[in-house]
């Protein structure tokens, strides 16, 4: 255990010496298991430790694909990036579940962004509101040589507007900003925007009169885009008469009764609404990953989103008219499909060939199918037969890979477990006594 | 595009043969760049094929590493998986910051990870509360198999309560259970007992007098854990004199007066609130992932926290006192050091010898002090330099490889960019004007 200066200047080598010196001596192997996920392509190896700092190695996320997605009459194969076991599995079972009763029709409900510069004032308001409508427009002209480019493919900076904010807290106010960022996430633009806004404020506010008389001046606190965007907004719907949820009549009405009841669960309950909105996550950061975006921004913005009414709630929602069976999920997402990693990462630029060249709502609107698709079918498997019984199905692999199962006791742990329930114990059991033979 | 019936049951190179054909016939270098991400250890390949389902390749994210994290007076080098620029680096800033100033400490405020048997009933709910108080020694008792390896460890159920959500939703109940998993996540071990609660409960009540006379039975809806974890807590803290914070009085007095004002604004304004928790989720997530937890787990658990007094807030907190600076978070992680990938995947196994095989109490603690760091470093930044200052110039390398840029090209922009803003589109001019030379 060290402290060091510098570390980020070593070579990788020279980091990977360091650490093994220092934390990993009790580990001999370090060096070579870390080495052993390096590419043997030295181009690659470096277009990828320069992604980030400080790169050691390449961590493996399983890149997997759900096909069979009908999304508003197009057929897609779904690229999905994630480790949990089960989660491409049930994409790909719901994808094919409604492949026949007229797919997933999705909406796009907005696509703007939004970003803030965030600022104190003690003077009067109406002094405030005055300066704010004097400089509007030369906030905007000032950031010309930023939004040209994006003004070019048609977005740009679409409002600037100034807020109040001071009886939530002392001198607060808002310069509120909206943007539309067309293909691009768009958050360096965003945030270069409102760096040069902050800048125009501040600068304007030296020179002006009122200002200069009153002895106050507006000071910046700071400029940063938002990952809340509820006016980025995507939905995404299956229908399908409910006579077709079970092999009888009697089990699609026992289905749809206890579906229907689990989904109000998840709208009343915020304990059972953040893992059943966990689980849309599953799927949709799975797409958010493979195609190059920031799950971290995703999930912010979406979670925010279910808690918007004050309490915690679901993100899908069913209902049941006429015997018909409706299901449904509202997500704000910002994505993107160009700039930052996507088109950088070679297997970004796969996904995004795999999903022929996604415009950003064409994205949205296959990202929250993934969700929709994954919310179907964990609660279908959980009014059913339990989430556990496909869940540790699928991890039998996992525990007999951790525990070096051979192919003879792979076999039998697979047909043993076809009348056994699953869990770790078990099957080390099983292992032991095979091995006991 | 096309629909296939039978993917999952393809041999990997089927799979792509069948992508190729289907969805990559413009993309005649899909295939190669594909295999490319292979591991040329064909064993080593296979477990990671087998972590998920319809595996084609490993989608890299770079695995780095922060150094210098005092964290209650021990030395810690950080594992990160992350591919967002520039986070690594905040948090190494933040950590070598704090090493000379205290360090950070931690405290676990709670341990306790909570489940769900989500039931119907429309009979009278005295004779619920009679029968479950005559079924709640058999609930335990019944799930003897599943709890006796983690009773050995010092974990197992805690309570078992039932709860009466009619008001909310009609009919609806709830047996409210709370378990201690010890240095495991826990989600296989809670599910299992839960599904055992509910075939208990539904056994328990066919032939449970009162009911049959009544004709209303008790249906269970679902049985599931949450990843709602308020009572799975840990909090990390930094402190230092005020006069620490900067090179001048008056230097450090502005930098606390504007730390503490943007802190306050993520504290009421949850446009704010969302990017302010993205940002400790940059840090938390990258730890997440290095150590084979499940950040959509992490994650929606974590903003459902911040929404939990109705109104969506910051996850940080700062106050000034007698010339003392303290800044600290309080996060609900669930996370586990056994089980899962942690002891499967070799990258997950390093990043457990790195941080020294901690118990899942000490995993908390780090995973909160890199929310902690993350935090500080991106408030730090916006309000002193602005975020795309340090950012950008992180993001530069990137943009630069992804037009190929050559050694000198690459010098020269490193040069200019000294001087000069980073954006998208001033690097390209740059190229361009560099080769039109």
């Amino acid at each position: 255990m060290s402290r060091i200066s510098g570390f980020s200047k070593l070579t990788k080598l020279e980091k990977i010496d360091w650490l093994s010196k220092h934390y990993l001596s009790e580990y001999p192997d370090a060096k070579t298991i870390i080495q052993q996920y390096w590419n043997s392509n030295e181009a690659l190896q470096k277009l990828h430790d320069e992604f980030t700092e400080n790169t050691i190695s390449n961590y493996y996320l399983p890149l997997g694909v759900a096909p069979n997605f009908k999304i508003d009459h197009q057929l897609y194969a779904i690229p999905m990036a994630i480790e949990e076991s089960s989660v491409i599995a049930a994409a790909s079972k719901a994808a094919k579940f409604w492949l026949d009763k007229g797919g997933f029709k999705t909406e796009i409900l907005g696509t703007t962004k939004v970003g803030h510069v965030h600022f104190n004032y003690k003077g009067s308001t109406e002094q405030l509101i005055t300066f704010f409508e004097s400089i509007k427009s030369k906030l905007i002209a000032e950031t010309n040589s930023i939004t040209k480019n994006m003004e070019k493919r048609g977005g740009g900076i679409k409002d600037i507007k100034l807020i109040n904010k001071t009886e939530a807290l002392e001198n607060y106010y808002q310069l509120y900003c909206t943007f539309e960022t067309v293909d691009a996430m768009g958050a360096n633009f965003i945030n270069s925007c409102l760096e040069q806004f902050g800048q125009t404020l501040e600068a304007e506010a030296k020179s002006y009169k009122a200002f200069t008389e009153e002895g106050y001046f507006p000071e910046v606190i700071m400029c940063i885009l938002s990952n809340y965007v509820p006016g980025c907004l995507v939905r995404a719907e299956v229908s399908c008469p409910t006579s077709l949820l079970g092999e009888t009549q009697e089990e699609a009405l026992k289905f749809v009764q206890k579906f229907t009841q689990a989904i109000k669960i998840a709208e009343i309950e915020p304990y059972r609404a953040v893992t059943h909105n966990k689980g849309i996550m599953n799927g949709v950061d799975a797409v958010v990953l493979a195609t190059g975006n920031d799950f971290r921004a995703v999930e912010a913005g979406v979670h925010a989103y279910a808690s918007r009414r004050g309490q915690y709630s679901s993100l899908t929602h069913v209902s049941v008219k006429n015997d018909e069976f409706k299901f449904w999920i509202e997500l704000p997402l910002a994505l993107g499909t160009i700039g930052g990693l996507t088109s950088l990462h070679p297997l970004v630029k796969l996904s995004m060939a795999l999903l022929k060249q996604p415009s950003a709502e064409e994205l949205m609107r296959i990202t929250a199918v993934a969700g929709l698709a994954q919310n179907f079918a964990a609660v279908n498997s959980l009014v059913t037969t339990g989430i556990q019984k496909g869940h540790m199905k699928m991890h039998l692999m996992n525990i007999l890979n951790q525990f070096e199962a051979n192919a003879e006791e792979r076999e039998k742990a697979v047909e043993y477990f076809k009348t056994h329930t699953v869990t770790h114990s078990e099957v080390i059991n099983l292992l032991e006594k095979l091995r006991a033979e």
